[in-house]
């Protein structure tokens, strides 16, 4: 097992790593968990592959679950899922100095996250999640959230969770284009900040695709580790190193945004794809090579994420998608910072980036 | 004028405090303000009575008022108005560096502070408190909130303002009874943590409560700084030092909720009466003597603020109201901590008080 702490002054927290950790909840999470009854919100899918583990890890120590059960899907993350979750919490007399645990990805990891934000102006909640998404991701850092008819994710908080258990069995039952589609946040690592990382999973990417012990553990513990140093530096994005972790996001906003934010393109899809455009858009602009930026697109490739827009059939302009951007969160002041790269491992926020470039440039890639 | 500091981290902002700031918005909040439109949210009478004077200043900054209007009344502290809110100043494209202007008493600016404290994870907002109630307390320190069918208050965030400006002529259209309300809080900081101010009141309470220029601005300006020197020291309320801000809010809540947060009560008289309850809760068991209490009574009673229960005419006995306290969100692990008094200005947390024993007092007090 790994232990990575997130440093952060007085609300700092560690995040555990390894296989078999559900089954241990109550022995690892039992100090923060004041109360016999232990509030649980899962995604019903995670609850039926892992409910059985977890209840068994609290009975170990002593505590019941009282199981609140979201539904799987975006639709989740919605102000009447929160008002009613809220609604629960606050029947269960749910107190400050209490911690709500979260089953499941992404989803559930942000919604709960959000509900113990602003529950009694904020109670704690451990996160336990179950995807590999939310274990390299969602699930360290803070950053929690629903969705509005405006756009995804324009209305939550920065509450860090009070401890993080990413059990590793859970991803076993993974369906293989979820575990892929992670694999994309893990990649995302290597090529904003750690070269040899890159390398490295270069060579051992099919043995973390195929959850093999040590690699898997490796990777997962390697991406969470880099998160947390990024969050422990900037944690509310205003320095511009929390910013980093955005590699791909802007990119792959634009076309998740296009494609509906449906399953024709996950999340961590669009970050692969949008990983490689912010690649061939730097090597573009003279920042690094293209033979670089080719790398990056070998890799996503090679762990069968999607490399090229064509892929997707749009029947749009580079223009089009650019638009999606400009509704981006991270718009300040009429200019959308870019995250582009000097290199493998050398991610940078461009504040200087002109959008109108971007459209040509997306221009020509929907014509590759 | 007076300019009183909260002194937080990274995070610290004046409180301006003085006549005619209205009319000074542009010049007093301009740097604050990066665009030419700001978003004005504002209750629907405080928009009646001082919106051109807020216009005028923020003209002469060469800034023109979004305005959005919201109902008087707790009625609008609900999800409902949080999210049409949200939606409306996303629809703005207000951004992580703006901040949304909040014209009105309390509730105003607990639901615009909320709203800008999810806003994208958290925008900045402006305080124009127009009630003396918001002037001296929920518009200096950060706790925003709105209330849902479990209670008051029990979603929200802890959000601090960029700026604040009390404008003490906004107090000249204040109907007297809401006025005398506010002036509770004030009261309340002398009984809590200042003798000689409490003293002061004695003296000056009539030429506050007539709005006598000097007068009011240092009832003003005292109880401001107060406020901030306790929620700089603690502002999450973690330490017990903020707590002390809620004497009579324990008592007067049970009496609140048990008259329906109705006209009845208001929520300043509400704290008044519960300020004189944990003076002579205090007395009873012997912590102060009753002569200061009866002296907290007879402050309160020459505001012409309630200070007897059987003025409420209530049908209750005192498990009844004690039973109220138990849903208050402050109850952490089974126990209520309550701030009673070792004398006028000498406040402290009670974490040992015994709620069977606060009925029986209570039922003495309502046969009083």
């Amino acid at each position: 097992m790994a232990v990575i702490p997130v440093a952060l002054a007085g609300r700092g927290y560690d995040v555990h790593i390894g296989r078999g950790l559900l089954e241990r909840t109550g022995a690892l999470a039992g100090p923060l968990l004041r109360k016999r009854r232990v509030a649980v919100v899962a995604d019903r899918n995670a609850w039926n592959l892992h409910g059985q583990r977890l209840e068994q890890g609290l009975r170990e120590a002593g505590k019941d679950a009282d199981v609140y059960l979201v539904e799987p899907g975006e639709g989740s993350k919605s102000w009447q899922s929160l008002s009613a979750l809220t609604d629960w919490l606050l029947a269960r007399e749910i107190e400050r100095g209490d911690n709500v645990l979260a089953l499941g990805g992404g989803v559930v990891g942000d919604l709960t996250g959000f509900a113990a934000a602003i529950l009694k102006r904020g109670c704690g909640f451990i996160q336990l999640p179950t995807s590999l998404l939310a274990q390299v991701d969602s699930s360290v850092g803070g950053k929690t959230a629903i969705n509005t008819a405006a756009g995804k994710n324009l209305i939550g908080a920065f509450h860090q969770p009070s401890m993080v258990l990413a059990d590793l069995d859970a991803l076993g039952t993974l369906p293989d284009r979820e575990l892929r589609a992670g694999y994309a946040e893990v990649l995302k690592y290597g090529v904003l900040g750690d070269r040899v990382f890159f390398d490295w999973l270069t060579n051992h990417g099919p043995a973390v695709l195929a959850l093999e012990d040590a690699p898997l553990e490796h990777a997962v513990a390697t991406s969470v580790a880099m998160k947390a140093a990024i969050v422990a530096e900037d944690e509310r994005e205003t320095t511009g190193q929390r910013a980093l972790l955005n590699l791909g996001h802007t990119f792959g906003h634009a076309l998740e945004a296009e494609t509906g934010f449906s399953d024709r393109l996950l999340h961590g899809e669009a970050v692969a794809l949008g990983m490689v455009l912010a690649a061939r858009y730097s090597a573009r602009t003279g920042l690094m090579e293209a033979t670089e930026a080719e790398a990056v697109a070998g890799s996503v490739r090679s762990a069968g994420l999607p490399s090229e827009i064509a892929q997707l059939r749009l029947d749009r302009d580079g223009g089009t998608l650019v638009d999606h951007m400009r509704h981006d969160k991270k718009m300040d002041a009429g200019t959308l910072p870019f995250v582009l790269l000097r290199g493998i491992g050398q991610a940078f926020l461009a504040r200087d980036v002109a959008l109108s470039d971007v459209a040509l440039f997306l221009d020509e890639e929907l014509r590759r």
